[in-house]
């Protein structure tokens, strides 16, 4: 398997999920439709559906019952950046070299299209109740796995406390609380979903929150290396903004060695954990090895 | 019956409710819950939860398993008005007499009690599907109800034709678009999940629909009304302000004689209706005759 062509072969099917999954362009509304479209299909590394995808095939989910709730979690992953770039919030005028959806559509729309995007990624997960081949009770507790893992016990409650510690230095007991809020919540919730769906019990669902914890602490400690190591033109975002910004990160919390030795520890401790399950291949592995060596 | 004693003691039971589904204020994220509090207990009508609790008993049903749905249609009526207020939209800084959320909690934390109260409101409905009592097929239909009432087919595109449209004339056609949209569409959600819940079929559902898209108009337009007749104190919001902002309104549409006798009309088919199924008491039927004569 050449994995970087697995990866793009599978990036674009998320692609065509989530063109699929969103709304026509019509009606008095029209503008909404089109800011979603504007955000939703920005690019990206999809790795929320990626990773959703592949543990539901992990354990040996079948069909397409999985793919509403992958366009769901990146609709929820989605809406969050729009909010996040607003005047109100960090301000942010371009995203992945794109002028963010506030600047195209005015702040209005901005808040709006956020609004729209939360509520539409739920109308999308639901229409799993339309299909025969999703059992109810599986549905619903994916259901619940997606709104507790985006709400304030997950996301939001992580970027309210980034937003409101921001500009002093924080502790890392609360660094800590937010990476775990703010960037592994979501990406629990892509791995527990994708097992629940596949008929995973429990247990293995744990595990997979579990999993899925490391891989966002890394993913996030990895974004904190990025932003003193990284050049712009990777990123697509301009680097030391941490530092100009006075921010605490892992990186001034613990200094760069010892954050690269943890997104390499609790790297390794996601894959050792995982190797418990029977994969079908080890594309899943690769790719959390991959967010390890990443340079965007 | 005495309709308002009635009335008085149904409010302070939804308000139990709401009381009992919010968060506790605690953790590092206990400001949200605060902002959440502030902006759902901040009185009301709570028509909403009203509507869905008597419709539930008109078709028998039994228990508490709607409680959740009713909690959860105010979380998101409360976070469209949270939102309807920040700066880059209405710009209000009253709300009932009250400072609104973002003069309190700063506007950061108010596009984030908004998006809190949204997600949260879609976490308390999934607390059904923990319900033994409830049928996870009903469940399911009843949150796509919620999900698609509030959306883009629903409020959110009320609001974005709204908000698109403000600033010059609209078309009575646009208007009534974006009154079905922005007022009908939660209170026809909240009579259909009712029904549902109550285990009505396809065919009561879609009558509540119906009825729920009245009422919705009447009360749309008999604010409309009050915002020409109505006293500041009464109201407790400041009037003639559609009259100030050059508002396209149904008064200034078809006149003030024809939009009362269009209340009056669309209330009474509403009730028509309503007569055809066997209530337990008159009380839906004089809530509903209630919303014409209102004052606030």
């Amino acid at each position: 398997m050449n994995f970087s062509e697995e990866r793009n072969k599978r990036t674009a099917y998320i692609e065509s999920i989530l063109q699929r999954y969103l709304p026509p362009a019509e009606g008095y509304q029209k503008i909404i439709m089109e800011a979603m479209e504007y955000s939703l299909m920005a690019g990206g590394k999809r790795l929320r559906p990626m990773l959703m995808w592949e543990t539901f095939r992990l354990f040996g989910g079948q069909g397409r019952k999985i793919e509403p709730f992958m366009a769901a979690i990146e609709m929820i992953h989605t809406y969050s950046l729009v909010h996040d770039d607003l005047p109100a919030m960090d301000n942010d005028e371009y995203r992945r070299g794109r002028k963010t959806t506030h600047i195209v559509y005015g702040e209005d729309m901005g808040i709006l299209a956020g609004d729209a995007l939360l509520n539409y990624a739920f109308e999308t997960a639901c229409s799993a109740f339309d299909d025969e081949e999703t059992d109810p009770v599986q549905a619903g507790r994916a259901l619940q796995i997606l709104a507790r893992k985006a709400g304030i016990y997950g996301m939001i409650g992580g970027q309210v406390v980034d937003v409101k510690e921001s500009g002093h230095a924080v502790s890392g007991e609360t660094l800590d609380f937010i990476y775990r809020l703010k960037t592994s919540a979501l990406i629990e919730s892509s791995m527990m979903i994708g097992a629940v769906l596949a008929g995973a019990d429990k247990d293995q669902v744990s595990a997979m929150e579990k999993i899925g914890e490391k891989i966002g602490l890394a993913f996030q400690i990895q974004d904190d290396i990025l932003d003193v190591t990284g050049n712009e033109e990777d990123l697509g975002k301009p680097v030391h903004s941490d530092e100009k910004n006075e921010k605490t990160t892992y990186v001034t919390w613990k200094g760069l060695e010892k954050a690269r030795e943890d997104v390499a520890r609790m790297t390794e401790e996601a894959v050792k954990e995982l190797r418990r399950f029977d994969a079908p291949d080890d594309f899943l592995e690769q790719l959390l090895v991959s967010l390890v060596g990443r340079k965007k």
